[in-house]
């Protein structure tokens, strides 16, 4: 009789942090308290306490959560098959998409409360961190390259800071346009400067 | 008589759109109420409410102040007064550093408040935009590039996106070190790009 009961303990859980994420990115860092967690997973705010004593606690575990299906976004990033400088824009249009969308956004809310909050600050650097050096690994093994050269290392990362910025570009207005030019024309000099063409 | 009163007024304006900004860049959006704004700038609430009625008309004037320094800023950007290679690093390097910093800061608070309030928004698309448009233009003429030419303006708005995604990773970090190394590599692929070299 306790597995059930355990198992929807977990589904509960499951759903207030998925529930916690949509609300960050919908309605931002200011709106995402319990009371409207709870409301909108349909928990009562008596049951959210039990699993989460405090906001801060809810938001920590939501972040967490949001982190590990970035990375598990990383991980699942298909090969695209293709090669030379075909390969290298199909790449990069992937670590774009990787790196923005409605995770970007809810994170960005997180970061931007981590001025008035340094204890949350202290949660988010190593998340972001790990999170960074995954995206980057996995961009290595996708283009092929050695990034024990340092020139190699930056571009890389130069690459995921243009996506982030892209990402910022897209909070705004719908920028999906002038981003698939950009990806094409950074992916191209990328695939030149490492010799992938 | 009325002129040192003019005076008076102008300044004490002046005084609360540039503590509205820092208060902005410190505390974050949720801190920055008309009450805090007055106590930092040393001036009565009823004062304050005299300039600007509600914390919208503040955080409006104090946005349009933002930008019109941002901008300002775009304009005092010196000739870097190398060329070739060295040049394009200089600029870039300029262009990194006016994109970030605390007005960046105060424009990321912005931002993504702009989530949770599509007035907010309405307002600082436009002068997002226009900052933008203004960057990009003297990117162009400091490289001395013709940005008629599709792939050059592509690769000058890369250029601005990547000062944005460091700007962002700035914002958690200090990452001063790591960005000039990734600066200087992206340079030099501009400048290979750009047949400036």
């Amino acid at each position: 009789m306790t597995e059930p009961k355990q198992d929807r303990s977990r589904q509960t859980r499951q759903r207030l942090l998925t529930t916690t994420v949509a609300v960050l990115t919908s309605r931002g860092w200011e709106a995402t308290t319990v009371a409207l967690v709870a409301a909108e997973a349909g928990i009562s705010r008596g049951a959210v306490q039990h699993h989460f004593p405090t906001r801060e606690d809810l938001v920590v575990a939501a972040l967490e959560h949001m982190f590990a299906a970035r990375i598990a976004a990383v991980d699942a990033l298909p090969d695209p098959g293709e090669s030379g400088m075909k390969r290298v824009r199909a790449v990069v249009a992937q670590l774009v998409e990787l790196v923005g969308g409605d995770l970007f956004r809810a994170a960005l809310q997180v970061w931007t409360a981590t001025t008035a909050d340094p204890a949350l600050r202290a949660v988010v650097v190593p998340l972001e961190r790990r999170f960074g050096k995954e995206a980057h690994a996995r961009a290595v093994r996708l283009l092929g390259v050695d990034d024990r050269d340092p020139e190699v290392r930056r571009l890389i990362q130069a690459t995921l800071d243009l996506a982030r910025g892209l990402a910022l570009a897209d909070v705004l207005t719908d920028d999906s346009r002038r981003r698939s030019g950009i990806v094409t024309a950074w992916a191209d000099q990328l695939a030149l400067a490492l010799d992938l063409t």
